[in-house]
């Protein structure tokens, strides 16, 4: 069983607008709601591609109830911790005319001391049974600044080994600790580090304590950096879509491979393929299984240091 | 006690941003909740004023059962009839650099035919108590077209007068069940007879079966036409703020008047007066008692077939 925690999980409410006009008054004629947050989009590509998982991490007050209700129609399984906070909504507002989206995210819940220690206790249990966990997405308001730093320990305690998908502080202060992968994107590497270079970052990231970095370059594919070498894979086209989710499908595929002992290659080809597939499915944690298939076979990996054909 | 009846009740969310970025991704920094639609606004008033009023009308869902939370931590008495459907939310996002609001409305839900029928016997009980009842606002969708005639002809049966706060064709239709009153604005009164004349739309409407008509001119107060003479009641000044909820205030204040059997200047003085007490505070449904009792006095009120002064 693959175990994600989701410190901030989230209630995504997308609504669809004719057009959107600021400052006037829109009539919605869509709504729909999912559960959401960075390790719920992991735990629903897992659960598609047939592997088990447990959505764990904070929720609390309405929002709560209703991404509990709607993990429990996709019959995802869960063990979310129930806090007091109301857990965030986050509105999607899709324009139609125009095809793009205005975002507007709550500031979520603040959790108690008292909330953090129980779900120490909490992971410890749940942690018993998991093959990996990933740890993914922001950090609430209220938990202490090294949260995940305690919970790669928490996890190296059980010898399970630990996903890391985050970013700044919260990234930096967890690699001591040791993550088995952290999967920064271009951006975050370079917040994080300082450096522009993505591999040069990498090689900092790995050096700070993390086992193994993959960095998302977005429509130019995945690098590792590895103890055992440094790889690039590019996906064979790009593809139009919504690119919401396609860092949870990498994180997920590289979880699988993680656990089955896969060659770095291979996780690589088919994180790239589960990203491309997830950016051709309209809904984050969604995928669409025939350009899954399509492109795996084509995807383009090689060593980092040699030249690459364009 | 003075029944509202909500039709299409709304939890009303209010996000607060720093500044709006269309097709960004926006972080709100406070998040507020109330229950919301035009009968619940005039039940807010009145409670507010010292009167004694009942919240009546549909709602449902998780959006339901948060507003009637939150009428309950208000203390406002309410008889909602609970439905299948999901009571609609409305999403206003206050962009706090430009000073202007953007809505989104959600389209609500669909109410059944057994559902209509049981809310006609519902308050077909609760009008057994009520010195007036209030009718306010749009029809949810699956409602019978001819709705709110219905519903006058209802309160009629138990002699109890109807104050109806309608546009369109769910204001049409019920002119010839005879409301006590109506309260169209000036642009739902051109809308409603086709007329450009505000006078002439409401003596229109008055042909056509209401008992009173007060059409609110914004800025330029209200005017009544009425059998016992036509009257314009203007504001003394201009006030600032935000006018969502003025209407309800003037309906709040002109069903008190009519329950009290007050004569009809004083009924458009308090509507004027509370209208803008209204405008002059921050959330629908509240007003400042400070400008109410200051402007009062001040309101200018006299017969519409005479020249006024500027």
């Amino acid at each position: 069983m693959i175990l994600t925690v989701t410190l901030n999980a989230a209630l995504d409410i997308t609504y669809h607008v004719d057009r959107l006009r600021p400052q006037g008054s829109n009539r919605v004629h869509t709504v729909a709601e999912r559960a959401g947050g960075k390790g719920v989009n992991v735990s629903r590509v897992l659960h598609a591609l047939g592997h088990r998982t447990v959505v764990t991490g904070l929720a609390g007050g309405a929002a709560g109830s209703a991404l509990r209700r709607e993990l429990a129609t996709a019959r995802l399984p869960e063990q979310l911790l129930l806090i007091d906070g109301e857990s965030r909504r986050t509105v999607a507002v899709v324009d139609e005319s125009a095809g793009d989206t205005t975002i507007l995210l709550e500031p979520g819940p603040v959790v108690r001391p008292d909330e953090w220690e129980r779900l120490l206790e909490h992971l410890d249990r749940l942690l018993q049974g998991a093959a990996a966990v990933v740890f993914s997405g922001s950090l609430p308001r209220g938990v202490p600044e090294d949260a995940y730093a305690q919970l790669v320990r928490l996890a190296a305690g059980h010898r399970v080994p630990a996903v890391l998908d985050a970013d700044g502080a919260a990234l930096r202060s967890a690699l001591p600790a040791g993550p088995a992968l952290i999967k920064p994107n271009a951006d975050e590497l370079a917040a994080t580090t300082g450096l522009a270079d993505p591999v040069a970052a990498a090689q900092a990231l790995l050096a700070a304590g993390a086992e193994a970095v993959v960095a998302s370059l977005g429509p130019d594919g995945l690098i590792a950096v590895t103890p055992q070498g440094s790889w690039q894979a590019r996906p064979p086209e790009r593809l139009a879509g919504n690119p919401t989710g396609a860092g949870d499908a990498a994180v997920a595929a590289l979880t699988v491979g993680l656990v089955a002992g896969a060659a770095w290659p291979e996780r690589l080809a088919d994180a790239v393929a589960l990203s491309a597939a997830t950016v051709a499915a309209p809904l984050a944690g969604d995928f669409d299984l025939d350009v899954l298939r399509r492109l795996r076979p084509l995807v383009d990996v090689g060593p980092l240091s040699e030249p690459r054909s364009p």
